[in-house]
């Protein structure tokens, strides 16, 4: 029987990295998708279309923050743009204890169908001002699930991997071209535009990721735009 | 300013009197009720009561899990009946990672209104089963909280309080009796019937906690079966 394993999948290039990531580990992945009043839908759709296109069964949990309490759940917050990417200070766009909810949530799923593994593509480096993307609460959290859980009590913890946790933009796309992620599905653009807005600390990110990796952007890339005038 | 306490709301006994007990220790408490497809809908009403007559705002989160993995959120499942209250195996009204996902939520809610406390009434004695009612996950807990929240990165952690953990039902019933909590409002049973059924684990529990309390459940008071006739 193939291990099972839930992958938190967000949309984004991080969890649609780490989602290919566990099924070349041997892993059957299982995507968790969150509705939590997001600023917009897009995210969302995009995920469900990355675990299709992965061939994994998904569940979406919906759930609301009625404190709300950042900027990315406020459609009324202008959000950060065009700052220094690397944040030494906690962004607006911290959502209080995001990661602790949503991997409580994996924890429940994997445990109802016999998972013993959850990933999360968090990463520390580029990202260090969010909390809940730092090595230590992965280790913290990965305690409470020991003690906490019927698969814990039994001996059998759910193991949490976040193997991206030290890595930049760059080489987890690096990573995720070896690994033939669909990166035209992903989005990142805190906007739900048609098209990035190529402005937010979000798009940024993803830009030098791109470069970094020496990689052009497929979801950059507009119909029509490339010509084929050499051919 | 007075300090400020999330406290986990279900209706129950035991989260009732730990709502009490929070304002004894001077908190001004702000209540946290979850809708998450229990089998009944009248405990949610009957946490709203406690709320409002103890005068604490509150805040109700909706979830759903989509895979179930519990006899408590299946209607077509039997619960539990007449037998030993003291568990040594994990009963099956064990809902997956149930009290992480609430505890994150209300690290959430703390966050946001500046609380630095949250109190919870789990307790590890009665019903030593649930793995996520023993003293070693809220150890964990607390250091996962420490790790992974803006509050604890800038040295102001959240601190969970279980007070009742170590304590036995008709310990936690004393105590509530003391601090004058509405115990007609609170609701036990696993049914959502108009009256207790008092044969289920938690109405089993609720009876054998009174007794030890050597005091009567005024849920059980059935208008006009108490007559005067001493009087």
């Amino acid at each position: 029987m193939m291990k099972k394993a839930v992958v938190l999948l967000s949309g984004g290039l991080d969890s649609a990295t780490v989602l290919y990531y566990a099924r070349r580990r041997g892993y059957r992945t299982y995507c968790l998708i969150f509705d939590y009043g997001q600023r917009h839908r897009k995210e969302i759709r995009r995920a469900v279309r990355l675990a299709v296109r992965s061939r994994s069964p998904y569940r979406t949990v919906r759930f609301s923050l009625p404190w709300g309490g950042s900027a990315l759940l406020n459609k009324r917050t202008k959000l950060p743009q065009n700052r220094a990417i690397i944040q030494t200070v906690i962004p607006s766009t911290y959502v209080p204890a995001r990661n602790i909810i949503f991997l409580s949530f994996a924890a429940s799923y994997a445990e109802a169908i016999g998972a013993n593994a959850v990933f999360i593509g968090a990463n520390a480096i580029d990202y260090s001002g969010y909390p809940d993307c730092r090595p230590e609460f992965y280790q913290a959290l990965q305690k409470t699930f020991q003690k906490g859980l019927k698969t814990g009590s039994e001996g059998k913890a759910i193991k949490v991997h976040a193997p991206f946790i030290r890595k930049t933009k760059g080489q987890i796309i690096k990573t995720g071209l070896a690994l033939k992620v669909p990166y035209n599905l992903t989005w990142s653009c805190y906007q739900g535009g048609r098209k990035p807005c190529g402005k937010c600390d979000s798009c940024l990110l993803r830009r030098k990721g791109f470069a970094e990796a020496g990689a052009t952007d497929p979801a950059l890339k507009v119909k029509g735009r490339i010509k084929r005038s050499k051919d």
